[in-house]
């Protein structure tokens, strides 16, 4: 994925994962799309982002193997959802870890309120990014809820 | 923090962090300066960064609250070191995520080798960003290692 700078031969994992996902659209398309917004225009209303931006970034995840560009029938002609793959599903901690350190360290702006990691199988709020930390099964993607109370 | 869009104010806590922490250079930073990299002629090095580029994220990061800039006496003249303050340390978890997601879906190169997050109060490795999966306790900074087998 074209960035600054090409980190994927570099030793260290964090750098190799940031040549691919460190691009703050890259990380607000993921979370967009694992919360069902799969089309280009979901997306585009949802992020405010521009339609270059949004194709290009797309582009990169699907090449990056993170999303898969998927085709169905719609309005008589082909459309396509964007689904996350395994890959894709996996940076969850990821976005969870910024979802705690951004409810730790910055203020909740009018209108907001805290936003919970729920933990569906428990119904509990998990404190850390990947684990549940009342029943300590992993928080993996379709078996967490983001509590969003706005 | 200037970024491409302020998301300061945005309701989702995910987009606050990443209005401070969207930046692979600035979460490389803090990486290095939480493994002892706390002078800008070491950062500079080990990140093979251009002067003005560190300087501004050195900057950004100081405004933001997550590095403390320290001046000590070196040389006959005030130079400084930075240290992460409780919000950098925070972001331990963002680095710890990013690793384990590097190390399962990017390739090793050669001369590489897997990187355990290893905690330092029992010394095994934990397979989460930000809880031990031996000990159950919690990964902060200062507490856990990266084994790094280069």
């Amino acid at each position: 994925m074209p960035l600054r700078t090409d980190w994927s031969e570099r030793l260290c994992p964090v750098d190799r994962a940031l040549d691919v996902l460190g691009d703050p659209w890259v990380l607000m398309i993921l979370r967009d799309v694992m919360h069902g917004r799969t089309r280009f225009e979901e997306l585009k209303e949802g992020l405010g982002i521009s339609d270059p931006v949004l194709v290009r970034r797309l582009g990169d995840l699907v090449e990056a193997g993170l999303l898969e560009k998927r085709p169905y029938q719609g309005d008589g002609r082909t459309r396509h959802v964007y689904v996350v793959t395994q890959a894709g599903a996996d940076a969850l901690p990821i976005l969870n870890s910024l979802a705690l350190w951004g409810e730790k360290h910055t203020s909740i702006p009018a209108g907001g309120a805290h936003m919970a990691l729920i933990h569906d199988a428990c119904g509990q709020e998990s404190t850390s990014a990947d684990v549940c930390t009342t029943c300590g099964e992993p928080l993996r993607a379709g078996e967490m809820s983001w509590d969003e109370p706005w």
